[in-house]
């Protein structure tokens, strides 16, 4: 029997960790003939040169589709998902998958989706139903209308897919396989020491926090302004910080601008700075830290299953579910230095199934190997 | 006070008739600046030449976009929808609306709708909320997620549009604004005899039956079958039958050859055949015949509303609400015959305002003008 | 050795024609490895299927890319020669050539060569130099200059070619291909009275001649009226005639219509119309008839090979090289007779080797199998 | 009588200085209407934002378009080609210029070229007719082919223009509008000191160069080394040195990391670094320097009206015409230390009006009001 062709779209460091055991699950899978197609900022050594991170990990690119267009603004964003759908169409036109898998709620999730639906191709969407307050929630949401599987993390999630009239066979709570990442740190004896070495930053003696802090695309012209009270909130506890670039997105030009404001107005030797890092070692990095500092939906999925405090700032995960871990703080110095001296002082909390506890990428693998593909559905009413 | 600059985005005959009504009152409402983008089909001569029909009934045309790609494939709607999203940017980059208005289920629908979500412009949708079983409701119901404002038909769709989580604020159940124009043509004398003339037709002095068939872009594969089955049932009832041309879409070639080549084939002088009609004379026409026969929205929506008889054949409009006057019929030439022969028996219909009783237009337009403008939206669990 | 990577971009019926013997000598040749992308027209149905008769050619299609924006107007064709743009980057980056072929003077070819341009692909050109009097023109020359080997037709070309400043050793006088099948159907016996039947055309047992007349991009809206005296010069000869639709361009839709209207008006039993047909039986079907009409370089190239008489309408082949073969009419309907007249007269020409004698093929593959392939070169001054 | 509607297309920072008066004297002139189209890097702020200083100088800006794809490969490249020609079509579809002026050998000039050459609208070309040895000269050339006017800098230039085929009368030396600028600086009484203060940079007390590199297209994986040659070259010679920015192009990054890093490694207080300055004040600056270095065509163009010494580094402007006043180097330290020393020996050369001596500007506007436009031309053998 001819396996099934299935073409996942991956396209930024953060898609990537949320969808790799998946990636791994359909290699190995005896009935799964896996296409991967690398576009948008994953072919970006700036953000991460998550095509050679994919390749060095054993996950071959089968085609590459260039389409981030520059400037990071709201025009820019919706040409890049003009360039990307063009692209995308002319890679699935010569792919010819039997199924496609799109992750998340980024303009290239949102492009592959509007390639598969128009190109009658099923597609499978991860991480549907969830909420994040901007322009990425309406993306997610509307991917979840095109699309015809998904495969969501919590139960909550799945409630709002079902009340959008998805068919409830197609919906399937598979956990998040970023958590299946999380799971696989638990075994590996941390030496949070020696993690930052290949980044050139010193030894990791003193406890410390971990700042990622993406621009809000709705926000764009405060995104620097925000960024700068996150740093000096953090400078405000005393404590050793390690800051992290942001996604590439509207406004993500203001945020690396306040970043490198921040470094060359300050020399103090308590904060560091990485552009990039392999996602098990930021893992690690996270599981040894006092605390994450910003808005990166890390804090609300992988932190909770780690334990790891959480000071999460502003809208961008506004209505997104989260554990105990999470402690909200506007975009204001003194309330992030408030929370974050809260978060330091509890130190770890218990671990939190929320979005899954590990076996994602299997279950989507094996469902994907068996499912019905249809590109037919129904609003269930 | 500064105007609104409202931008409507007309992409088709169809989908200017269900706007013309707004932009009339568009027009004519001193708040409201309007700006007329023509798109797609709207600006090809073979599907009616919607852009001088706008031009001679006083829309003026503020920006053009070609943007259809040749095929009638899946794949080449697909770039159809990629070249739209990236003129639509351009255009709206010059223009800078301050809301963005688009209209029901079309890949220029889709096209616009993310234009406007990335660009952060608000964006105001037409008839979300509706069923009609392919392709064509996935888009639709992802613009919804895209849109800010909903203007819906039937409170029946006002409900779904809530299920998927709008805020019931933004979501107006005005009617459709296609039923406006099925209103005023009541204040008509129909002289249905000389409707056709100007179509080079000659009088049209028998009972009559109109034929208007799409392809649906899902099964493209069968639109030549499925047409000809349609036209032999028609024939099988020995009526005269104006037979209209399909829609620009997936298959609609197929659709095309189909009526070719049974006008080839058959010399009868009982089918006579429009390539597009002004829609003010295709409702009369409709008005005066003894049923509708196809697949065509029109069925569902304005001869609901004018008591016309109707034959919906397959599954395009599966789902859809209807009145009465809709007898559906598989993709069967006997069992169309069959229902036809039903549906002349039964003649006229009680009017029923299930899709609105006119008005749609100025609601809508006061609606633009008054409410408040946001880009932020919270999913209403 | 590795073998070379050649990708050819086949993009209409006539562009096939021009490189079909080159494409069999590439697949034959040990050193090549033949990459064939077809795009534009050649994947439309009616402009021919070109990927079917490739396909049972022996030709196997690597990649596709649909790019053809409808509407034929010069909007459309700036707007199609950008998507053909964006998916050809999108095919070579998945492809990675060796080199890139391109063909002639078409939008497609001008969007091969700036992608080979750009990507740093070396770019061979084939029949650069030659005088056409059109936008097509102004691009053959552009894609001269962004080529970096030039198979040329003729001395007189490769002359252009170099006094625009390309390097003597780039520059190769090959002969053009098409001529390569002229010479082989001088290999039948000619039965040209079965050749329409299998296009639904009865036996040809009359003399006969062929019209094509493709439409001036830089006169489309005269393409109609162009058109129509044509057809009615040809009609006041009373020769039998089979009428060819006109390539895809703006204002073919124009040219079509000019046909379907006279074809409408009269019931002659004189005029047959062919949709298209196989080059092989197009070449036979010339070489049996009394004289080409119309604008096509078919009659300049092909028919001065095989000694057919032509009459050349209008400005499309002002300035190209002709053989004694070819005599010139403006777009009047009486002048067009009478130059038809002459030609019918005067019979038979003797056979011409000014555009080759066959054999450029295969010295095309040779040469691409061992030329030094570089990116770079210098101004010739 | 209507003004002529000129649309130029402004893409990036040197462009505009090449074309500002021009634009100065196309607005000033009465039958002339600007339309003034902002492209690629012209709209990034990390460019320089050209479009702010165009209206802080009285330059309105038309319409926009956004279309840098990010990435800096040869395939960003071909792609943002693609995407600037999307928008440029979508931008003179709805502007309807009589005519376009496109600027020297960008992506954007060939965008804009073929955009105007399909749309039937005549295009003028700035700057044919010129050598640079890369793929820019292979664009600039092949948009020679495109345009209908060519403004060029010198006599042999146009030799070079006509020699491709173009009509004598169509080709106008009017000398280079960046001469025309240099020719303003002349009335400023220089004071240097001052100049870096508004960049953020100390009294420019000592005798210093200025050092402008970019990368060459077709070698942009050596962009990074060629880069840190010149910086270790400069730094050799002992003398104070002003850095600027590449332009945004294949292996722009790369240079730009080179002088990060060469930034980072060290601390002399003799090198200072701008991203950005306004033209007239980086032509003071250049006046008051003791040589150029690098490969930027001012050094060609503005220097030699100037009479400031240049050191010419690598093959970037191998062909081009030049002055006394520069003399090449390899791309290799030692060479270039070597040959700026002998600049900064040599002092001060003559003035030389090879590139034009003021006026250009004006020329062309009163030209562009008298010409007879046409999309029509001949090659002239």
């Amino acid at each position: 029997m001819r396996q099934r062709r299935v073409c996942v779209v991956v396209s930024a460091r953060p898609s990537y960790s949320r969808v790799k055991t998946a990636l791994q699950a359909m290699q190995a899978h005896p009935a799964l003939e896996l296409q991967v197609v690398a576009t948008a900022s994953a072919l970006l050594e700036r953000y991460g040169g998550v095509v050679h991170m994919m390749e060095s990990e054993g996950i071959p690119i089968t085609a590459r589709a260039a389409t981030v267009v520059d400037g990071h603004t709201p025009t820019t964003m919706a040409t890049s998902t003009g360039v990307a759908l063009l692209k995308l169409v002319s890679v699935l036109e010569n792919l010819e998958p039997d199924v496609v898998v799109t992750v998340a709620d980024r303009y290239e999730t949102l492009a592959t989706a509007t390639a598969a639906a128009y190109m009658n191709i099923p597609l499978a969407h991860l991480q549907g139903g969830e909420l994040t307050g901007s322009v990425d929630e309406k993306v997610r949401h509307a991917v979840t209308k095109l699309a015809n599987l998904h495969f969501v993390s919590t139960p909550r999630a799945a409630q709002r897919v079902l009340a959008m009239g998805e068919e409830p066979n197609s919906v399937f709570v598979t956990g998040c396989p970023s958590i299946d990442l999380a799971a696989q740190i638990k075994n590996y004896a941390t030496d949070r020491r020696r993690l930052l070495e290949p980044y050139g930053c010193p030894d990791l003696r003193a406890d410390y926090v971990v700042v990622l802090q993406h621009p809000v695309s709705t926000q764009c012209e405060q995104a620097q302004r925000q960024m700068l009270e996150t740093l000096h909130g953090v400078e405000a506890c005393g404590v050793v910080a390690v800051v992290f670039q942001p996604n590439e997105d509207a406004g993500s030009e203001s945020t690396a601008r306040a970043i490198a404001a921040f470094r060359a107005a300050r020399h103090g030797d308590r904060f560091f700075y990485v552009d990039n890092m392999r996602p098990m070692d930021f893992l690690r990095l996270l599981d040894g830290s006092r605390s994450l500092v910003g808005n990166s939906s890390v804090g609300i999925r992988e932190c909770s299953y780690l334990g790891v405090p959480v000071v999460n700032i502003g809208s961008r995960q506004l209505h997104r579910e989260r554990g105990a871990n999470v402690l909200d703080a506007p975009h204001d110095r003194a309330a992030i230095a408030k929370a974050l001296g809260r978060q330091i002082d509890s130190g770890r909390y218990a671990r939190d199934a929320l979005y899954g506890s590990g076996g994602a990428g299997e279950k989507i693998a094996a469902i994907l190997a068996d499912v019905s593909l249809s590109i037919e559905k129904s609003f269930a009413d």
